[in-house]
């Protein structure tokens, strides 16, 4: 084995484009099929789930794993696939408290080239502050004294900020149907491993009209971008949820 | 829906430079409020953890996510808040060993333009070699033979490691007070989701001096860099570690 | 504490660059001196693994982990370390479905100009489609029907593309050997902390010749490129299989 040298690095330019077909096949040519057969040409004309769906879950996954490279074709095939400018928007700013800030930036990074290239403006855009959806006040109470019991000596201002800034503010910005918010955030948990919150958020989507045949196909979806791992690690939770749902 | 076409992925650059309130407004009016109001002029202006601590759990959650976009930002924040350029060189040391040796490069390549920016020299940075803080002998006896009996035989150079660079080594450093290393180290863990190892590092924090009111404050903090799955993940760990601390 | 600015983050400059010794050392000497002494004067050098072993590991560990700056000289690495061209594609094929889509084409973004640099033509790659290896198919029907027991209604989708796309596809493709196949799928689980999957797939390793002294040198060796935390988390996955195959 050679001893390996530093000043190697130097000849190798970091990746400053966009990839191309050509790029990939000059790498893997069969990740060049998989990705025209398989991916564009087989999964996303399944039937399970819409292609305005697929785009919402798709999005979500790869902010949630900050996929730069995804970012670019994903966010044009969003607003291609019937998802608003106001939308898209509105997924970034959510991510920014279920991905994290940082994830959130990433994606505002590719979006605003995007944006100013198809020429969407602020009127096409979420107002930062408007009205909100209507908010089930008992359910919320009933959450937030759950919460507050359990966990509000040990955190006080997650708590409280759970309530404030996701409950009352976040979850209620129209720009999202309540089905979309949920399906972008049970998308991100699942490509992100976070097995823990997916009953809560996919209990809340499929409440809002996220039909089981969807909920699985997420996971036949998410599989691709995110990994089989993941869906692997989210498929006995699912089931769970889906035999509770059933009874 | 259109076709995807990976031809449509040329006409967008990939981004080149920093971000700014303009860029994320173009994209998301709201994250730039929230970012404005919500975080900075709310979340970092609480009481419960100091800015320079705040500056240390947020540099740790970034890196441990690889989050670029939040570097630039978050490392020169950092020294404004009396982080020590050699205090920030050690976090990065750190996190290559507790985050992975990419991570901490991914934030060398952006901590780099920072101090020659700032003209940040040699003679302010940690030696690479040095006296190191006392050892408290029989505490890492004990690890080490509680590891070595568990794990000895599964893997010999993993548990060999831990006790040569990190409990005998990289833990004795003393660019970063024993404190504030396991602040660090925290702050990465929840940011991961990697809650197996919160237990022992919050414990040793809080041996170290981190106050309950701190530890439960950097949860608020790092749900809003690593996202809010993190943090509620962590809840339920750290509400054991204060309950148990109590007794 | 100073007042954060976003106009601060103007002047600084994202990474465009390769690291350098010298970048290294301009903010950590100390990981510099790691990175020369304890990583490669010293894992690197340690004969539990073998150096090709070893490189193939590390590409899955920091592919899995979108690592983009240990790519450029490890991909080269592994390419002196004896993996052939079409095996380093493979593996990003590989991890296309075994870490995400956008992981795989972060790597291709890198590998393509290593391999324009080196003259590495199509005739080098593996075909997109070709003659496969043989299946087992009474182990496979008999996997098959228990993924579809336990799982086949939740999600149709997903447990028809495992049988389909990886095991009468993917893992029957002939660019990496089964050891090999199955030691980057090993590597990539423990770097994502997808401790769940380690025992079918570390099984598989040792069923096709990954000896025990081998697995467990991954660990010590992937604790250094995904982080001591994914390694420990692994740690009593690991003792749990070793444990299981000695009786």
């Amino acid at each position: 084995a050679k001893e390996m040298k530093m000043s190697d690095a130097k000849k190798i330019v970091p990746p400053t484009g966009p990839l191309t077909y050509d790029d990939v096949s000059s790498v893997s040519p069969a990740l060049e099929l998989y990705t025209k057969k398989t991916l564009l040409g087989g999964l996303w004309k399944r039937p399970e789930l819409s292609s305005r769906d697929r785009s919402i879950v798709t999005v979500a996954a790869i902010i949630a794993r900050m996929q730069m490279y995804e970012m670019s074709i994903h966010f044009a095939l969003a607003l291609d696939n019937d998802v608003k400018p106001a939308e898209l928007s509105e997924v970034i700013t959510h991510l920014a408290f279920y991905a994290g800030w940082g994830n959130a930036m990433a994606a505002i990074s590719v979006a605003k080239d995007l944006f100013r290239q198809r020429g969407i403006g602020i009127d096409q855009l979420p107002p930062a502050k408007g009205e909100l959806l209507p908010l089930n006040e008992e359910a919320e109470k009933q959450r937030a004294t759950q919460v507050g019991n359990n966990f509000g000596t040990v955190s006080p201002g997650l708590v409280q900020n759970t309530t404030d800034l996701l409950f009352r503010d976040l979850w209620l910005r129209p720009a999202l149907a309540p089905r979309d918010r949920s399906l972008v955030t049970v998308s991100a948990l699942i490509a992100n491993g976070q097995t823990a919150q997916i009953p809560y958020h996919l209990n809340r989507a499929m409440d809002c009209g996220l039909r089981q045949e969807e909920a699985g196909e997420v996971l036949t979806h998410v599989a691709f971008y995110a990994g089989w791992p993941c869906a692997f690690s989210a498929l006995p939770v699912v089931k769970d949820i889906f035999e509770k749902r059933t009874k």
